[in-house]
């Protein structure tokens, strides 16, 4: 695994500054677990309000935190100044999304001046044991203009 | 536009019942808007718990109804008792998420038999104009021991 | 369907010089149809060379002209001096590529300064039918430093 | 990494067999590298016929190895009497294609009984160095009335 230097000393208050900005977040109860420069690990607690028609957690809630751990991810390698939008990403899921809880693993693949591509793999976690439930692969694009 | 022969009678009965059991819709306040065979609008309308750091929609938000508009319009041409998963996805993010609300139309591209095919686009709708905020693939899956 | 309005007054010298210095499309056959601002189409007529296993055009070849006519059609609204790259693309086969030829239709969504997003529609043409057999979402990017 | 059992004892004969059919990599001259169970390796040596207008390796060349490595990796897990056909990929391209061959390393993250997801990685090789260029997810799909 290639290991990154942060460009922006504050690039972990930056990055739990602008998590803590997002309301969608915290109305779905998202949580941030691992966090160091070019990974992010996103955890969503099952709720029922989250469930699809199965009861396993609905796919757009995985595509939510799986996007937001890449997007961190990338964004924890931006100098200051820079932020982050979500150009595209692509999901596959696995297996159902059954569980106590969801983790979303985002880690950068390729840092970029205007483009960084990274992936995240979700797990649903179960006692002890983890399913890989998706994996994505995300484009985030560097933003001059906006905060993060 | 290929206009799309149902194979269940019930086909509107039966999306709309899989709809209303989907918690997380009802938690995000999704709506159905249009429906036709192969063909399925949702609306979501503006909350404040749905934005991101920048007060726009979540790209999250955008990407699970894009899934599920499309996930919808593909199960309206299913036989009786098969349901329907996605199997994966990707989304363009085009323009950013702002408005009164957002609808995802959802269309067949390609019916099969174990693999079906939806595109989506998710529009952000302000009093009378709509931008073009999204554009989603979507390959869903046909399966047969699942009660949609 | 969006008109465009193209930014450079030699956009069809520039797609059509870049294509010609294209040897990949030279080696597999491919030849320009179409070609408007935000539009181009590239055919592709069967080979021998371009079969896989099953005697259908190689998913690879589908792609390749998927992918390429996606990238004239943004290149096709892009101001002089600024050349193309695909930064990524998803493409969903549809049905089995026999034909006589090949047609992949590029068509611009969402023209930017930074990223286009180009759809392409790829038809397998048989005597007067033809049946879709993929279809594709590419990211493109512009490109200072490049003479494209 | 998981380890895979390959549930047809001649696997690698069916993988080389149906790769020696596909004219497409011949003409390309793609070569098998690495083989084991959910795991295939193709290289593409250096050939001025594949290059684009800049002289890298064209994207559509890479997106057919990495389409092909996954292909095969899934391939190489399936029971006997089954073939494999792309359903579709998602390929993001990294760097530029440069070197004196490419390598597709195609590895089956899920194997399913109708689908399997797989991911490939290419890297462009150059002396003792190796640049990783592109990075894919494959959904492929077991079909039974088809020989490989």
């Amino acid at each position: 695994m290639t290991r990154f230097e942060p460009r922006d000393p504050d690039w972990e208050d930056r990055v739990r500054g602008s998590f803590a900005r997002q309301e969608f977040m915290e109305y779905l109860g998202v949580e941030i677990g691992h966090l160091s420069p070019g990974e992010t690990d996103l955890v969503l607690p099952f709720r029922q309000e989250l469930m699809q028609q199965h009861d396993y957690f609905h796919g757009g809630a995985t595509a939510t935190i799986a996007d937001s751990a890449a997007g961190y991810a990338a964004l924890s390698l931006f100098p200051p100044g820079i932020g982050v939008l979500t150009a595209e990403f692509k999901i596959n899921l696995l297996n159902p999304a059954i569980g106590e809880r969801l983790v979303a693993r985002g880690r950068v693949i390729k840092p970029g001046r205007t483009l960084t591509v990274s992936r995240s793999d979700v797990y649903a976690l179960n006692n002890n044991s983890e399913t890989h439930i998706a994996t994505a692969l995300v484009t985030l694009m560097s933003i001059e203009t906006l905060d993060d």
